[in-house]
């Protein structure tokens, strides 16, 4: 695995690899890095320079063999590591989270929803367990959990977080709109909703 | 307005703008770059650098202005100027967008929800109400709005981006993991939660 794919190239590869997804199901075998940059309105020499860093040998004289770029984009991005992460919070976010389709095929495995609403505990979302909130440092230590997806109400962000990092949790995708106040040792991706909408309609 | 701050840059200042106003929340009216740069686990070399992008003048000598600097960023970023959006698809994940905490203070303005399942047509949520899907072209038209977010299932996103440009949707925010296939006066903005997902955990 090459540590040195910058976080864009990261990016793009994983649309890529949806698209190839979609030709596949559509049993198209050949795409060409035109019909890949159309659909996401770039260059076309992007795209050859990102696949570059592939050690992708699927090319053909008409494209890329759909095939194997799609496993040369998985072996680099190492999707076939399962990581294994809790949902804290089984609202409407966290419930869309956990029928998100095809987080698996990523290696992101979600084992369980915590929330601290005694009505949803015990309900199943997606065949996932809805689990009292207090029980999630001892699951985490058994099952050897430390990635947390966060989607609780923006006020308990920062408590329910201080309650991650206690619980021993390194690594926390936060969907809340707070920045949250961690240790050294834990990070934070921020799923910066506002932030993505704002450079999207930036030149409106 | 400066058309030329990058998309990382943008980023960045709406974390810095959700720090500011958790800070003016709790009544603290001056702040350095380096609690900036600790909360977000950055250098301060970069927070500052990104501030002085601004045109910002609330600096004391022991650090920014907190009321100033937020609106520093508010007039540089926009956020002012309100835009208006419909929600395509009122489950989980279009549910909890309508209901996430602060858009409306980002200049984010959503119209309503549409939804093709009778049973939720005439709902609210969060005072939103959900409208039948066929209903969209004339409500963009007579209200205006050319903005889309795309929360529907992976198998109808083709197909609903598809009467969405039809409608003269200009812009869709695609919370779908497919890869939309638009005309190019459309512009995509793909919310790659896989993406971030494998960049997040990349070194893991």
């Amino acid at each position: 695995m090459n540590n040195k794919i910058s976080e864009k190239v990261i990016n793009r590869l994983t649309l890529y690899h949806c698209i190839l997804s979609d030709y596949i199901n559509k049993g198209i075998e050949v795409i060409s890095s035109k019909q890949i940059a159309n659909l996401l309105h770039i260059d076309d020499s992007q795209v050859r320079k990102d696949i570059n860093l592939l050690n992708n040998s699927g090319k053909s004289r008409v494209g890329y063999i759909v095939k194997e770029l799609k496993v040369s984009i998985e072996k680099t991005l190492g999707f076939k590591k399962t990581k294994k992460a809790f949902i804290i919070g089984a609202g409407n976010l966290g419930s869309a989270l956990a029928n998100y389709g095809n987080f698996t095929d990523y290696g992101l495995n979600i084992l369980a929803l915590f929330d601290n609403d005694s009505a949803k505990i015990g309900k199943l979302v997606n065949n996932l367990k809805i689990q009292e909130v207090s029980k999630l440092p001892q699951a985490a230590k058994e099952e050897d959990v430390d990635i947390a997806i966060l989607t609780v109400p923006g006020k308990f962000a920062q408590s329910t977080a201080d309650f991650l990092v206690n619980a021993n949790i390194k690594y926390i995708w936060n969907f809340t709109p707070v920045v949250l106040s961690v240790p050294e040792d834990v990070q934070v991706w921020n799923e910066n909703l506002m932030g993505n909408f704002l450079q999207f309609t930036y030149n409106i």
